[in-house]
């Protein structure tokens, strides 16, 4: 800090910034406001912390949550009182689900002000009710010893429980009274206050070391015991950020001779430890149709990471009677099918690295040969179709395969991260596929997409469908403000071309109108109000989609590739070419 | 109802929507999503209930709130599970400190699918907290009788609840579980149910009658002993909707002899009701200086609706050693100066009614002068400067002269609002301005002015700044999709221009970057993406804007007028002329 503070809501704010700083906090979001001008003075004024602003209070705090899904870590969020606090409220509730750290720095009015009809003001206190790891109505600002120190302890509390296990929202509400601007307040700030209270220590004022979930020798051995089958899979659904040491789950998978079935946002369907053990990603077509009927069950299967993209692949883990042992660090259950016989409370890295050791493998070369041999006539279908028919699948096939190493890759609910996990094909380059699956809303994407971007020199592309487009617009404002590139990838169905997947399509009206909704928009004007060039593909065109794409990718600043699809079709294509898959794979035995 | 329902969801979902319509619901507000498609069928296959589809669901939700607030009736919202409801959040918290009816209807998975793993499920259990008047966990659906009569009676007391008093949010979270679509179900729906269960009443099933909050005889002669003074004053802020009775309000006025200071807001400032009774609109210039300092105290004060807009009224009430009554059907406290001395729990309409007829009065008529000189005065000042300098104030007096009679004027947070409030004249002419000013959010504005238009056939204005119009741009979409017209005034300032008026402005950095935050937008664009004719107008030509409004308002379609101003100036004239009223009302003794 430089200097003395000019009152006590600057030493308040001051402070706060330091300890976070202290933390490991290096970025922020602010919101413009009044009310929460300490803060914001405090944050743009510290010389290591950066600085995002944003406009639209709900695409700040996805843009926040696109950086924690990145990283990991933190990037805090700040916003004045009222309204703009409730707008977090849909990516609160995607970073609880999907286990993303965030904290939320939201001003109030001093106590007195609430429920008085003062202006903007609203209830502020536990907002986000149990979606948050840990609420604190903060202190009113005072310079005495043990108030600042109570704050300097708070701000390293939210960051160790934001970024703890399991990882999520803290929420810390914060009052203040005018003046809320750095003017000089005689008498606001003593000039006796001690060395430790005014300027905390060299570093952190408290220092976290984090705890990893570990289970005991025992608890590795029965697990290895359990490992030692001769058909089994490792089934990795999508990861909680920062996501899994490939190396040590496919050391696992290499031990045990199993093969790995990784979702595509699972950390470990891309990038060179897939050169290790066979991981595979052509399941949720395989799967899908009867091909795979006479198989016999696995005897045991590793689930990690949260509840598989691929509904076939739950499906199929709801049918066998497999031992299903679930890892879960935090002891959460997210196994919506209920089929789950052993609950494996430990990080999932550090539990296959040491039942790595102790597993007698590798297993059934016959069982592994099977799932591989399924694997390539997958891949084999999805190419030769994709060689021919325009459908949406094949530009997700695309933009896995064309984008550079490494790259970031945000793939939008609802239909293009299902594409993603059917028709991105693994490969050993590397990847990272990011996607909010914790709520699987479609809001907030161009906003957690680029949060995401802000955070890596990766190069970044986004896929997604037209309304998830549509519904964060806003978000496209921090190409410009929060200076991110992007390559974006628009496949416009006008409308919600999930639907056509749904027995609702039958029901017309009211499919058209309620649920298809076309909208007409022409989001080419998005190029005149937003930093970005926009081209227009169509979808049948797949080498002018390639070119475009690869040239986008190629270029300075962002390019929005919109490629216009025809949702019905493309759906009777995915059907077609699921039964494609089946044929083949039952003509394998 | 039309026919047996092919299942127990179609029954359940057709029975609420019965039900809602039998408690005087015409519309509703339908988000596309797959968990509420038995409601959306619903709804959408109900011959009475208009639908009103929207994509984005926090605009979804501030439409919704406009009706609500031009009506005073609800306008149900559907959602589907996950995010989809936090979205919500923002407009639940306006209607909760506005007082205005909303009811949410949010379909859940069922119980056992919560916080499993499931896709899309968040913990939508009381997600509004204390915000919302009644919440709900509603019964899974079941065609038994008991069940479905719980339904009808729910949906009752929902409507009973969001538009009792006082009015707000109500929340009822719905589980479905599969199938959500009308496919047949053997079994699901007995033959034989009970036709009072099936069918429900001819009408409502159950009739509510609304209560009225009204003071007992010795109470109203309280009052009007209290009101029978010499100097007094009624201050009438923000409305709650549907707002009060003008002509109540004014003969009350008229009775006493208190001229009227009535908020752009309250429903009293335009009108017929404003020839009975002086009311005034100038005094948040002529309060604002030093020209009153001289006046005597007033004895009395009647305050109704919800805490002035005017912060100048604010003070100067505070400053007074005058009684204050203040009036509020719902024993709130929305008087954050914390100066009121009495609190009277009363219908203000009903209660002005009753104590018109016993006061003696009118008082003194020096008192009512001197209001009604320094109001001339102010008004006189303002034409003079409006005449000359270019400023953002000028384009409110030129909308609420020019606009027809009957219009709807939206005013947007956070300057839109004060400028109508110190430079839109009182007139005899009908006119309703609508502002949301429970929390006073720059959120929401575009989709609450369309809806509010939805709900009348008033010609519709939207005053709005720039930072709003750019906050909720999705709303626009409803220009097409729920059909209605606007003529919308964007004041465009680029960024914050309120916060010229706070002492951050002295502080730059980080002004600029963190509170004015220029973002040079160019709105032209969204002529092109959302149904709407685009003209843009310097804010230094009057006659141009002049031309350009009547225009727009004389014309089919949606115009957006976007007027270009400069914040610093403009403010820089607000200063000025507030020094030139206070000169003047000094000059008067």
């Amino acid at each position: 800090m430089t200097g003395r503070a000019p009152n006590r809501n600057a030493l308040w704010a001051r402070t706060l910034a330091d300890e976070l700083h202290g933390a490991g906090v290096r970025a922020v979001c602010l919101c413009p406001g009044s009310r929460s001008t300490s803060l914001t003075v405090a944050f743009d004024e510290h010389p290591d912390v950066e600085t995002f602003s944003h406009l639209d209070e709900r695409s700040a705090a996805y843009f926040a949550l696109g950086r924690a899904r990145r990283t990991g870590r933190v990037t805090p969020l700040v916003c004045t009182s009222g309204t703009a606090a409730a707008n977090f409220h849909p990516a609160v509730l995607e970073a609880d689900r999907g286990r993303a750290p965030l904290l939320l720095l939201t001003a109030d009015r001093p106590p007195e002000l609430r429920d008085s009809g003062a202006n903007q003001t609203v209830d502020q206190e536990k907002l986000y009710g149990d979606a948050v790891r840990w609420y604190a109505d903060v202190a009113e600002p005072e310079a005495t010893p043990r108030k600042l120190r109570s704050l300097r302890t708070t701000a390293a509390r939210a960051v160790a429980k934001a970024e703890g296990t399991p990882a999520g929202p803290v929420h810390l509400n914060l009052p203040f009274a005018k003046p809320l601007e750095p003017v000089p307040v005689e008498g606001d700030v003593p000039e006796d206050l001690p060395e430790l209270a005014a300027e905390g220590r060299d570093g952190a004022f408290v220092s976290t070391t984090p705890g990893h979930v570990v289970p005991d020798e025992e608890a590795v051995h029965e697990v290895a015991r359990a490992l030692s089958a001769e058909r089994g899979l490792v089934v990795a659904g999508p990861a909680d950020p920062p996501g899994p040491d490939p190396e040590a789950l496919t050391a696992l998978a290499h031990a045990t001779g199993f093969p790995v079935l990784a979702d595509p946002l699972s950390g470990l369907r891309f990038g060179s430890a897939t050169r290790v053990a066979p991981v595979l990603g052509g399941y949720d077509g395989f799967l899908a149709g009867d091909g795979v009927a006479d198989w016999p069950d696995p005897e045991v299967v590793l689930r990690i990471g949260a509840s598989p993209t691929s509904k076939p692949l739950r499906k199929y883990l709801a049918d066998t009677g497999a031992r299903q042992l679930l890892v879960d660090p935090a002891a959460g259950w997210r196994e919506a099918e209920f089929t789950a016989t052993d609950l494996v409370v430990a990080d999932p890295s550090r539990l296959a690295a040491a039942v790595a050791r102790h597993v007698s493998g590798p297993s059934s070369a016959d069982w592994r040969a099977r799932w591989e041999a399924a694997e390539a006539a997958h891949w084999d279908a999805v190419e030769s179709v994709a060689a021919e028919e325009p459908f949406e699948g094949r530009v997700l096939a695309d933009v896995a395969e064309l984008c550079p190493e490494p790259a970031t890759v945000f793939v939008s609910n609802s239909m293009p991260v299902r594409d993603a996990d059917r028709f991105a094909k693994p490969r050993a380059r590397g990847l990272t596929v990011l996607g909010n699956r914790g709520t699987s809303g479609i809001d907030g994407v161009v906003s957690t997409a680029l949060g995401a971007g802000s955070a890596t020199t990766d190069d970044l592309t986004l896929v997604t469908g037209d309304l998830a487009y549509y519904h964060d617009m806003n978000g496209l404002l921090a190409l410009s403000r929060c200076d991110v590139d992007a390559t974006v990838v628009c496949l416009n169905n006008d409308g919600g071309g999930i639907f056509h997947m749904l027995p609702i399509e039958e029901y017309d009206p009211p499919f058209t109108g309620q649920f298809k909704t076309p909208h007409g928009l022409d989001f080419s004007h998005t190029e005149g109000l937003y930093d970005l060039t926009f081209e227009r593909v169509d979808g049948a065109d797949r080498e002018g989609f390639r070119d475009a794409y690869a040239e986008a990718v190629a270029s300075d600043g962002t390019t929005v590739v919109e490629v216009t699809t025809d949702a019905e079709a493309s759906h009777r294509i995915r059907e077609r070419l699921a039964d494609e898959v089946a044929e083949r794979v039952a003509a394998l035995d």
